[in-house]
């Protein structure tokens, strides 16, 4: 059987969407839901397993199962078999049956700063958010570890939220929000910064299986090629929060004179 | 073993990737690598199952194969396990060893215009390519169908591929080609055009399995909310194929300045 929420409808408090990439049980999302119970009634919503890496995958050629999960006291827990996109698609349509006020994704256990942001599960479950008209933010930790100090991150995702639920976001946009990896107290501060051209130097290791055959695993190291001091790559490295606003609307306005130009 | 492209490295030929998200044998790539074929030296390394709406996912948890497949006369071709983007990296830095001069992608089974750029495989590939410099274009087909009528397609390769290699493009964008379904002498011609506000109102199929378990499968409907004529939408219902170009760089550069008045 769906199980359909049982919300705690305090009045005026704002119902918050919380979802991951890292899976339902990764210690950032427990951080980013106790942030949230702060601030709203919250439900959680987020991948059975790891989904890393998916981009803004969603699945249309096969089918997608939830079930309800004990996460903590007074927050409607759920995990399904999807990716982070598919997380918020069924949230909104069938855990929900209406769109949150807010959608928080993270508190992911590594960078999206720059070009990771096209490939993140966390940043494109907040982009969906976006495309369905909700405030939305992702966040995540430089620290990759597990037992991350996810203490700066909390505190971090608290101004932000109750920044967004006072003031909102613009249509159509989205917050990609980076926390240094550092104690609280040695936080400068946090910034609102353009993607840096950063990108990843890629390689794969090359190897063999026990039955001899080759596979292949993908490795590389990650270089910043922008001198800019107004890119997230600058603030991280100088211990500032990076907030990057972040659209969907793809088209590179200044190449259409240029395309103009064409035999076409 | 991995077996590296036996490449008829033609002088002053240029080097042509090939790839796709609905396969290595769909249609729609037989009919691009034709048309590559025109133009230069092809190789080809597609997915080895269709990966539609797999946007920019990567695989990093996981393990990658490739192998030969024997695709068309005179071209390499190689099927991974991977994403449409694995394939564009597992290209670059395993098959060809270098980058090429121009990467295709497509011709895709069905529209990749307005929200659907960030869904779509085909079109993830392309923007991969755009991330590592590479001059990419992505092609689409309105029709759906596998016997499509991809004629009216082939002809618009043929001139975009033409023009990419004589005026290349912009540092880091790649094009978004949709194709109306019609026949080749019904085109009314190219435009060039911004992304279109279109969005899926999902929703999703409740459905029992044969073990009484509940799925769901995602569903939903079309809906263009733009009114512009400058759009891929516009175009594609008036019968010319759209040319959107794309970028990475997914900051909303408008909205930073409201978000510099927040309390952080």
């Amino acid at each position: 059987m769906v199980c359909l929420p049982d919300m705690a409808t305090t009045e005026n408090r704002p119902l918050i969407l919380v979802t991951n990439d890292d899976g339902v049980f990764a210690p950032g999302l427990r951080v980013l839901t106790e942030v949230a119970k702060k601030h709203g009634d919250v439900v959680v919503v987020a991948p059975d397993k790891p989904q890393s890496g998916m981009g803004h995958a969603v699945t249309i050629n096969g089918i997608l199962r939830f079930a309800t999960v004990d996460l903590m006291e007074g927050v409607s827990a759920y995990s399904t078999t999807g990716t982070p996109v598919d997380c918020v698609k069924l949230a909104i349509f069938k855990v929900l049956n209406r769109k949150p006020d807010l959608l928080l994704s993270g508190i992911n256990h590594g960078a999206n700063s720059s070009i990771n942001v096209i490939y993140s599960g966390t940043m494109s479950a907040a982009l969906e958010g976006a495309v369905e008209g909700i405030p939305s933010v992702g966040f995540s930790s430089l620290d990759h570890s597990h037992s991350a100090d996810l203490e700066g991150a909390r505190h971090v995702a608290d101004v932000v939220v109750g920044n967004m639920l006072r003031h909102g976001l613009a249509e159509g946009i989205c917050l990609n929000v980076n926390i240094p990896a550092c104690p609280k107290e040695q936080l400068k501060g946090i910034r609102v910064c353009r993607q840096a051209k950063a990108f990843w130097l890629d390689d794969f290791d090359h190897r063999t299986d026990p039955g001899g055959k080759d596979y292949f695993w993908l490795t590389g190291k990650f270089k910043n090629f922008d001198k800019g001091e107004d890119t997230d790559e600058f603030a991280l490295e100088h211990q500032y929060v990076s907030v990057v606003p972040v659209h969907y609307d793809l088209t590179a306005y200044h190449a259409i004179p240029q395309l103009q130009q064409w035999e076409i």
